[in-house]
C-alpha cells in the first residue's frame, strides 16, 4: 500500500546492515511496511503485515499460556491515582512515564487517571475481592492489552509509547509455589520463542538495578541480535507479598489463618516483531520464520501476454493445493508490476519460500522454488509439491534457529580480564561472560565505563568459582554475569 | 472465584427473569463470574468466563472479517485534539464522552489528547499516507481494540466507559462498490449472529436522527431481547466522502484526475455478550450457543468415597476422548462441592450440556446426559459417545436459534392505529411496524410520547404502501418502520 514503485526497477533499497544496523532495521520496518511512525508522537501504526506476525505470535503463545493452566481476562485501561500509589517503589518506576486522563469532555474528574504503564495495581485491586479461601489458588489469569509509556526517543516496536503485550498475573498459596511459576512462564518464553520464532534465549536473573519496579526478583530471557547487541525478549517476576499487602490480597488458609498471597507477573509485548527482524534478516531484508509467517510460500506466475491467463489459473489452482496442506500462502496477480520487481519486493518482506511458474515450466510439469534464508533455488515437480513445500518450510525453520544459534555462540565470550572487556564491550559486538562481585557500584561503574549493561545471571552457568574475581573491583566474584550492549 | 459458596446449598440465587428482566441480567452477568464493576467508575472487569465468550467470538467473527478480504492492524489509542475536530459532525457527536490526556508525568502536553471513541479521525489520517493511487484501493482494514465512551448510566456489557470491540474501515473507488460494501460487512454480521450466536436480526437502514456522527448512512443489525426489547447489535456506515474530505483521503484515478476516495466503518463490540445473555437466558440463568460457549459440556463425576479415585479416571479418560472430538469440555473435580451444587452451578452459567458419571453409571457402561436448553435428560452408553455429545451440541445450537426466532416472530406487531400503537409499546414487549412519515419531528414526537424509538428502517418490507398513512401524524408514509423499546 502507497508503494509508488510502480516501474520495472526495484526502487525498494535498503541500508546496508553490515555498514548501518539501525538504519537498516528502520528501513526494512517501513519498506516491509510492517509499522510506520503516526501522528500521535511515539506511538506506532503496526500495518496489516507487521500485524500478521504480531497475530501469529499472538495466537501460538496465547496456546501455550493456556495449556499452562492461564485464562484470559480482561481489567480496565486506566488506573486510579491513589492505586498507583500504593506500592511505592512501583509509582517511582511508573510515575514519569504515566499519562494522566484529567477531563472528561469539559469536566474535570475528581481523581486523576493514569493510563496504564501495566497492572499490578487495577489488577491487585481486583484480586483482592475474587480471592477469599486457598481454594480460590492458584489463580491464573493472562491479559491481551495495550499499555502506555510515554517515552523520549522511540524506535519502532523496539521502544514506542503505546504498544500491544501480554500480562500475566497469578496468585499462589506458598512462596515456593509462586517462584515456581516465575521460572516455568520464562520457560514458556524460552521455548517459545525457539520453536516458533527460531531465537534462542537465554534464562537469567536481572540484578537489583535492572529489575521491574516492586518485584522481589525479575528473571529474563535475552536474545543476542544480529549486530551483538543484546535484547530483553521478556520477563517474569516474582512480586513476593508487595503487591499483595499493597491491595490487601489475603485468604483464609487451611488452618484458618487469613494470610497474604504470593504473586508473580510476565509479559511479552510488540518489541518481539523487532527482535524478529533483527535476529534473523540479512541484507536483502526481513527473513520470517515460518512457523510465524503470515505468508509461508508466494507464488509468482510469469505473465506473458499470451498465456496469462492460462499461468494465472495454474497459480491459484496450486496456491489452493498448497492451502489444503495448511500452507499459508499468497499468489502476487499484480500485472502491473515485473517478476524481477516481485522477487525483490517478497524477499525484503522475508517471504521463507518463493514458487515461480511460467509457461515453460507449466509445459514441463515442473516450477522453480527459492528457499529465503539460503537463496538455493531448485525445479520442483508440480506432483507433490504441497509436501516438498512443507519439508522445505520446516527447513527454513531449523535453518534459521541453527543459524541464529551458531551467530550467538560465536559472539559470546568468557572474559577475565578487563582490558580484553572494555575492547569487547567498545566492538559492542560480544556478549562477555565475566565475574560480577553482585555489587550495583561495580555494576554502575562498568556501565559509565563501557555502556555495557548486566544482562543477566544465567540459570545456567551463573556460578562463580571460589577463584573468580569481579572483572573491574577485583573483589571475590558471586556470580557469573553476561555482559553487553543492549536495546 | 471468590465464590463463597462452600455447603452443600447452591446459593447463586438469581432474580426472576419474568418478573424482573433487569435484575436477573445483572445477577446472571454477576453470579455467572462473566464480569464485575471495577474500581474505575463505568468500566468494567471482564472476568474469565466472560472473556472466553468473548475470545470465541472474536475469533470466529475474525475469521470472516479476513474470509470477506479484510486485514487487521493497530492504530494509536489517541487522537490529537485537532484530528478530532476535522470532521464537524463527528467531533459534535463524540467530545462529551470522550477522556482527554492533558499530562504526562508531570509534563504538560502542547496539544491535548483523546482517547479514541472509534477510529475515524487516526485512520483516516494515516490512510492519507498510504493510498496514492487506484490501485491502492480497495483497501480493507479492521481493527480489534478497547474504546473509550465516557458514560453516566452505565449496565455491564451493554454500555460501559471502556469496552472492546472491532472497527473495520475501508476505502474505494467508487461509491457504488462502498455502498456495496457496506451492506456486504452488514450480511456477515448478520449471519455470524445467527450462525454462530444463534440470534436472528434484521437488517435495516437508522433514521437520521439515530445514525453515526459523521456517517452518510448508518445501517444495523437489530436483535430482540428476551423481554422484548431492541438491541443494537452492529452497525455498518456508509461515510460517503465526508472524513476523506476532512483528511484529504485522494488518489489518482486511471483517467490522471485526483479523487477522494469513498469509505465505510463498522463495528461490533462486547456488547454482543449481553445482546447474548438476554437473547437465550431463562430462569435458571445463562444459556449459551455451543459454538460460541467457552465450555460446552462439563462432566460431573459423582464421588464416593470408596471410589472417587475410580470414577475420576473415567470421568478424565472420557473428557480426552470428547476433546479428541473437538469438544471443549470441562470436569469438575471440586471434591469440597456436592454435585447437586455443581448441576445448579453449570445451569447458571449455561453450559450446553451436562454429562454425569458415578460408579453405578460405570458399571452400566453409561452415563447421564442433559441438555441445558431443554432440560431433557438421558442414559447415553460411553460407547460412541463424543459423536452423540457433537450431535446434541448442533441440536442445542439450533434449538436456540429456533427459539429465538419463534420469540421474535410471536412478539412483533403489524399496527396502524397510534392507540394499538401506544398499548403495545408501553408494555414494552414487542416490535411494532407502523407506517411512517419520515420526519424527524414525528419520530422526535412518537419518542416523547411511547419512548419508542425507530430501531431501523428494515431493508425487507420498509417499503410503504401509497395508501399508507404515517402512524401519529398521519401524513404520507414513507417507509415502515420498526418501533420498539431499546437498550
Amino acid at each position: 500500500m502507497g508503494k509508488k514503485n510502480k516501474g520495472k526497477g526495484f526502487e525498494g533499497g535498503i541500508a546496508s546492515r553490515a555498514e548501518d544496523f539501525s538504519r537498516w532495521y528502520i528501513d526494512v520496518v517501513k519498506k516491509a511496511d510492517l509499522a510506520d511512525h503516526s501522528d500521535v508522537k511515539g506511538c506506532m501504526v503496526i500495518k496489516p503485515y507487521g500485524y500478521g506476525i504480531w497475530e501469529n505470535i499472538q495466537q501460538s503463545l496465547d496456546k501455550r499460556i493456556k495449556a499452562t493452566g492461564h485464562l484470559n481476562a480482561y481489567f480496565p485501561l486506566f488506573v486510579p491515582e491513589s492505586f498507583l500509589k500504593k506500592e511505592a517503589e512501583h509509582v517511582e518506576g511508573f510515575a514519569p512515564e504515566v499519562p494522566w486522563v484529567t477531563h472528561v469532555g469539559e469536566e474535570p474528574l475528581d481523581e486523576r487517571l493514569a493510563i496504564r504503564p501495566t497492572s499490578e495495581a487495577i489488577i491487585g485491586a481486583t484480586f483482592a475481592r475474587w480471592i477469599q479461601s486457598y481454594r480460590d489458588l492458584p489463580l491464573l489469569i493472562n491479559q491481551w492489552a495495550n499499555v502506555v509509556r510515554w517515552e523520549k526517543r522511540t524506535r519502532l516496536f523496539l521502544r514506542t509509547s503505546e504498544f500491544l503485550w501480554q500480562e500475566g498475573h497469578t496468585c499462589h498459596r506458598t512462596e515456593a509455589e509462586a517462584r515456581e511459576e516465575t521460572i516455568k512462564m520464562l520457560g514458556v518464553y524460552h521455548d517459545f520463542m525457539r520453536d516458533e520464532m527460531a531465537i534462542p534465549t537465554i534464562r537469567g536473573i536481572k540484578s537489583e538495578r535492572e529489575k521491574f519496579a516492586g518485584a522481589v526478583d525479575t528473571y529474563t530471557v535475552e536474545a543476542m541480535m544480529g549486530d551483538g547487541w543484546a535484547l530483553q525478549a521478556g520477563t517474569s517476576h516474582f512480586l513476593g507479598q508487595n503487591f499483595a499487602r499493597a491491595f490487601e490480597i489475603k485468604f483464609l488458609d487451611e488452618d484458618n489463618e487469613h494470610k497474604f498471597v504470593h504473586q508473580t507477573s510476565w509479559g511479552v509485548s510488540t518489541r518481539l516483531v523487532g527482535a524478529l527482524i533483527m535476529s534473523h534478516g540479512d541484507e536483502k531484508g526481513l527473513r520470517v520464520p515460518p512457523r510465524i509467517a503470515p505468508i509461508q510460500a508466494v507464488i509468482i506466475p510469469i505473465l506473458r501476454k499470451d498465456s496469462a491467463a492460462a499461468t494465472l489459473e495454474v497459480a491459484n489452482k496450486m496456491a489452493d493445493d498448497l492451502r489444503a496442506s495448511d500452507i499459508r500462502v499468497k499468489v502476487d496477480d499484480r500485472d502491473w508490476l515485473n517478476p524481477g520487481f516481485k522477487f525483490h519486493d517478497w524477499e525484503l518482506r522475508g517471504v521463507p519460500v518463493r514458487i515461480e511458474i511460467g509457461p515453460r515450466d507449466i509445459e514441463a510439469n515442473q516450477c522453480m522454488v527459492a528457499r529465503r534464508d539460503t537463496g538455493e533455488k531448485e525445479a520442483l515437480s508440480l506432483d507433490g509439491l504441497a509436501a516438498k513445500i512443507t519439508e522445505m518450510l520446516d527447513a527454513v525453520q531449523a535453518g534459521l534457529l541453527a543459524e541464529a544459534e551458531a551467530f550467538r555462540e560465536a559472539n559470546t565470550r568468557e572474559v577475565r580480564d578487563f582490558e580484553e572487556f572494555k575492547v569487547l564491550i567498545a566492538e559492542g559486538k560480544t556478549f562477555v561472560r565475566a565475574p560480577w562481585d553482585g555489587t550495583t557500584e561495580t555494576e554502575d561503574e562498568i556501565k559509565a565505563l563501557t555502556k555495557a549493561t548486566i544482562r543477566c545471571i544465567p540459570l545456567e552457568g551463573g556460578e562463580a568459582d571460589r577463584a573468580d574475581r569481579d572483572i573491574l573491583s577485583g573483589a571475590p566474584a558471586k556470580h557469573i554475569a553476561i555482559f553487553a550492549r543492549a536495546y
